[in-house]
């Protein structure tokens, strides 16, 4: 069993729970691969540069200003810093982006109605799987950051939640996989407000039951159903859970 | 015959000469293996985060936030713009720190007589030659930033030229490696003043001559050197070019 697990910027931000959320990474024993989001340093990086963000619907606008800074942060400094941890945890880690062996291509977002710039969208079936698998079937652990390419030259910014989602859906072609989603929750929420309400396990029918009585939040439903999503194209299962709690049984189970 | 070769800082801010250099190289039929230097990014980039540059001997100083710049610009922006380009000239590249792969381990400098901060020096029978060789057989091509590390989590900035040397050395004791630098010159000239006065060939035995009759300029000394050192611990040649003519018979070739 392969498993994929996929950090976001809360962990990236805050060093000493990133030591201990990789030192407990770097002790799973299977083949893993790990896809770590952005954090603030981009955005640091963007104001102490002068960039105006330009933010439409919620969503950042990535300019040819801005896809420099994301590629410097999160492929250059988060990344190699995040490899480099690892190798002084005894996991031999090999930092890509999607250009790194044509491993990811992405397509360019289209225009309308809303022109977000460089930023790409995966199809999973076109994930070099190959790569993926050379690499781990030589003890390597890939860490992927979210900067991939359009095949032509160009870089393009993609969600990190989609690009785990696409390397662990194109990984189930050649070995099972188990895909963990770390955040700062316990896992999805009977109730909001109260950490213990952990559902411990979501199925499809369960999910619409679930959501019918609204016993799942607005923030949770696109998480869930992506979840979902991956299960469906045969990814074993998908965990939601706390990333300080990587190694232990915890959080949400989703299954088909 | 692996052909490793490293281009420097000049081509790198041009990026029309970029373009042109990478697809020459992309044409080498030849395993083939990139290593490139930094370019004028990294010190813009810290004029405009207020980093101070600091020099000793004319040499930067690499604090800790001078660290974070040049890999965010190494590692990250320059190293993925040549990989996705390379990609797009139908050249299966791969880019590399040292951390990846454990590759290239470095050594911080000693803090004496210079504290040199975040610098790194390197031994070449301690690079992972088992993971080069590896990648070549998979037909990619390795694209190395001079973005090392100490195997305990730290980044140290190394010399490109350094890089490339010791990755030439390790790679000859699996294969025969020709090492090219390309650079701003023709080669090594016999009147520095004179484009046309290449010399076509040095060995040791005529780089003494060369050197007693002060027919070898100051900057092309240490280079010259550094290639006989190459070429006297198992790499078959060293041609020092111009990087406008990489798939050219031209420069200079340095031999045992």
């Amino acid at each position: 069993m392969i498993r994929v697990v996929k950090i976001g910027g809360n962990v990236i931000d805050d060093s000493e729970a990133l030591k201990r959320f990789l030192k407990d990474f770097a002790e799973i024993e299977n083949p893993k691969i790990l896809v770590h989001g952005g954090g603030k340093e981009a955005s640091r990086l963007c104001v102490a540069l002068g960039i105006e963000p330009r933010m439409v619907g919620g969503r950042r606008v990535t300019d040819r200003d801005t896809l420099d800074v994301v590629t410097m942060v999160y492929a250059g400094l988060i990344n190699k810093r995040i490899v480099s941890l690892l190798q002084s945890y005894g996991c031999d880690a090999v930092g890509l982006s999607g250009a790194d062996g044509n491993v990811i291509r992405a397509s360019m977002r289209a225009k309308e109605p809303v022109d977000y710039g460089y930023v790409g969208d995966i199809d999973s079936s076109l994930i070099n799987a190959g790569f993926i698998e050379s690499l781990l079937k030589e003890g390597l652990t890939p860490v992927f950051c979210a900067i991939n390419h359009d095949g032509k030259g160009t870089l393009l910014n993609c969600n990190a939640d989609s690009v785990a989602t696409a390397v662990a859906i194109a990984s189930s072609s050649f070995s099972p996989v188990a895909l963990t989603f770390c955040f700062e929750k316990e896992g999805v929420l009977a109730d909001v407000d109260d950490p213990s309400s952990v559902i411990a396990a979501i199925d499809s029918s369960g999910y619409f039951a679930l959501k019918e009585r609204g016993a799942i939040s607005g923030g949770m439903i696109p998480k869930v159903e992506n979840a979902l999503d991956a299960v469906a194209k045969g990814v074993e299962s998908v965990t939601i859970k706390s990333s300080s709690k990587l190694t232990s049984r915890s959080g949400t189970v989703i299954t088909r």
